[in-house]
């Protein structure tokens, strides 16, 4: 089995899985596409984003198909995923390779495959659809590989190659309980708190009017990201994101026994220029951090 | 006394003041400048944001500077302008308009004065310094105007003439404990919970690496601006933002249960579903709104 991606199947034409069959397209791959929603499948025939789009999923297992398709991408909302890896049960162990694109992974759990790799390009948008494909979204950016089910090492290497050729993206393995922690951090935890401030001004009695400037514009976008993968992650990954959203109450606290003079203030500072230093330190940490 | 400004001085020649500078430069005004670093009048001279440079607040009131100037912009941080007001004593109730840039207002108290008047330009950049000056950094944007000290009509209307004929900005007339409600919500909690957000990464033991994909970007954006001046902010509207905040703590309480299902679930809806529909509502909110 050759480990070099010349065929891929994307299930799932959203705006992730249309960037990443243009992107593919264009460095000369041959591009399947299969979407539930018919005219996802149109509109990626007409803007050229895929070479032929598959009226139904048993095609993948039939030949001439199940010859010429070396890997599947499944882009779909977290719980989806699960739902189309159970239903390509029929190609479970074999020689195509399949991978996703979940932001969350702890649960995809499957018994007894060795061809299933979980992929996170780590890249998105507030944008969805087809139409607003780019191939460009995942150029140099960063690919978390997770290999939970231990599948062979042909398959781990195909998924790779794919990656770093067809979508010029670095990768790097990690555990799935590593990676939600991880994202739980610095992406499910931004999100949900994004969520919850809008959500704060919608039930406010007070009228913000077009009064949104300063920092709210950037919780705006984030916001407007799709519920119904929102939804999944924050279900599925919800004891990671407890963590995390305690840790963030802790800083929140710190913060507010600053500015409110409650905590114990050494003889020698203002409160004022703790509240400053602790700034700055934030600020520093995160110009040398990230 | 005219209410058309062609000369003002501008006190603190930071990145707002110079950006203020700028812009009202290319509009044909003759600019004044001041600043307690003598760096700052340097560099303002030499990329031609300003015009001259004071070497001390007491020339403002001899002459010539007193009998040229029309409008005096202070652009440093809350406490700060405060004492800066203050500082000007000699120029209260004179035909010379006073006015000031902070994001917050409540703080500013001061009696017997006619010719002081409020100002908030909605604009912002986590850049600081006059290199950092952007003559478009308020084109188009909106500008609100507080009168808590009751002045007098004609420096009114100077000040506001100014903002929409040289900066080219929309102002609105607020009281200062509107704005500063407001503004809380809007820009001030988005920046603490910013701030409180990458704290909390820093305090973590959890190494993120360079994993800073989704929305924690926008929050490093955010958290890179000036601490001094978010100390001000943070401290001086702390009754605000803590309202804000106690509306967001309920926003995320109520995420949080439809997230864990400890919220009591009518028998029709998921709460996945309900969690969909109430991210959805967000959302189209949001698109309304703003």
């Amino acid at each position: 089995m050759s480990n070099h991606v010349e065929t891929i199947l994307i299930i799932g034409i959203g705006m992730i899985g249309a960037s990443i069959g243009l992107a593919a397209k264009q460095k000369g791959l041959k591009v399947y596409g299969y979407d539930l929603c018919e005219s996802n499948i149109k509109v990626a025939l007409n803007e050229k984003i895929i070479h032929e789009g598959l009226e139904s999923l048993d095609q993948i297992s039939q030949e001439p198909i199940s010859n010429d398709i070396d890997l599947i991408i499944i882009s779909v909302p977290p719980k989806q995923t699960l739902d189309v890896l159970n239903n390509l049960y029929d190609i479970w162990n074999t020689e195509i390779t399949i991978t996703e694109t979940c932001s969350v992974k702890n649960h995809i759990q499957l018994d007894n495959v060795s061809n299933i790799i979980l992929s996170h390009p780590i890249a998105g948008s507030d944008k969805s659809g087809p139409s607003a494909a780019d191939a460009n979204l995942f150029f140099n950016k960063k690919n978390i590989i997770c290999n939970p089910f231990k599948a062979e090492k042909n398959h781990v290497e195909k998924v790779e190659n794919f990656w770093k050729d067809a979508l010029q993206m670095r990768t790097e393995l990690m555990s799935v309980s590593e990676h939600d922690l991880i994202f739980a951090m610095t992406s499910h935890l931004p999100h949900l708190i994004a969520f919850a401030l809008i959500d704060s001004i919608r039930l406010a009695n007070t009228k913000v009017g077009d009064n949104a400037g300063g920092g709210l514009k950037e919780f705006i976008r984030l916001s407007g990201s799709n519920p119904e993968m929102w939804r999944d992650i924050f279900t599925i990954n919800r004891v990671d994101i407890i963590k995390a959203l305690a840790g963030m109450q802790v800083s929140i606290n710190n913060l507010l026994e600053l500015i409110t003079e409650t905590k114990e203030i050494p003889e020698m500072l203002s409160h004022q220029d703790m509240l400053k230093d602790e700034l700055e330190e934030i600020k520093t940490f995160k110009e040398d951090k990230f």
